[in-house]
């Protein structure tokens, strides 16, 4: 048998007030996805003005970095014309997102889950994921 | 040009935490999903203990209800076996759910968003969904 | 942080292995698959023979009995026409099973993963299903 | 009528100890596919610590390699942009993989099989499914 460490949805809270500090102090209305280890949502919020095709996406790039156990930002360069993982974006139905934004939280060496930011620009997704991972990291 | 009520992330806040109180004195770990009346996510609870194909069947609980303008109860009944509404289960992909935990947030006579509750019995889903758009309404 | 119990490789194999000495004690070739706690296959087996609908059939049973924390034989009866979880079946996109042949692993009061089984009938595949997990839970 | 030559299940268990060999050998736990010549699953494993991105992808490696008669690796060249198969990467939902780690398995000039690999790199994942075939053919 083994032991799996997992976010809580207290935990997973942390992580979207993080997240939502950064947007609102860089005025961008997101919307923030929190899923566990296993990609299986947590906690979602959609700020007021957030993007609706955003809705899908966020849960998507949470659900990538917590499986794929790396950043979709770093997806997105593996997967660039001529790179090895060209092609892997349509991957499982589509859900397999490249575009930065999804941060895997690691805690002692271990994925424990995943947040995953969209409405922005990558470059916006990923600055407000990485302030959601760092709020969490902050409280342990 | 047409004006629509939406409910605001505030709004479905409270939504989320009328539901979760009633979830927490029946002692079922639920998950919750508050969308607009478009349909789309706006805020994603799964308690501790929450069962994971819940985390979408409360999703397409809430679309249900906030898209068709009904409760998923409602539709339980019309789509029973020569009922008119026979067979709608599967469509959109599996997404219309007409299994009770889906319950529309009526304002002034529109539809303004939607609750979807999953992981207990049917019943105990729309009790909790009801729970929640009671305290809504309660704040108006 | 949660701590989650999680089949490893080798408990999944304890459990396909009982299930295919039963199905050849039987004598119906079948599909075997063994899912964790969140529904991710672990290991899958297709005897010769076995039915290849229930190649995926058998993966979707695993998902839904560790998902929704019950055997796929219980949502059947529950989604009779008249009952509370009725058309449940159609639900994430499909992969919602209400035919018996899957039953969740429990250990301790907490479902650790799931089996499947899908070729033979309904009745078959739960007994074999039953038949591999008996035979890990002896294990332990 | 056709005659047609297909692994049976002992044959996918040789080739999915063959690739788990290889992952040992280099340190990274796979997810292992073996599917049929008609791209139907007969094998399956997830190594502990394997990515759950992976139980999808590895399986949907070995359905293309199997389906197409080629590498999956095969297809990257062939669909960078400008190349005639610029785009099939998201054909049949997404299903159809261009990254390496599929590989067919060849017997007397048929395909009769094939293993998808997923969870290192493209070029691990190749090198793991080749193993896997080497270890069948040499028990020819």
């Amino acid at each position: 048998m083994l032991m799996i460490k997992r976010l809580s949805l207290e935990d997973s809270k942390i992580l979207v007030e993080g997240a939502k500090a950064k947007a609102e102090e860089i005025g961008v209305p997101m919307c923030i996805a929190v899923c566990d280890e296993s990609g299986h949502l947590i906690s979602f919020e959609r700020m007021d003005g957030g993007k609706i095709t955003s809705s899908i996406i966020a849960q998507d790039k949470a659900y990538t970095a917590a499986g794929a156990k790396r950043t979709t930002e770093s997806y997105g360069t593996a997967s660039q014309p001529g790179q090895p993982a060209y092609g892997i974006n349509s991957a499982i139905g589509g859900r397999l997102m490249v575009v930065a934004g999804g941060v895997p939280v690691v805690v002692d060496g271990e994925v424990v889950g995943a947040i995953g930011i969209s409405s922005g620009t990558p470059a916006q997704d990923h600055e407000c994921a990485q302030a959601g991972v760092d709020r969490f990291l902050a409280t342990l």
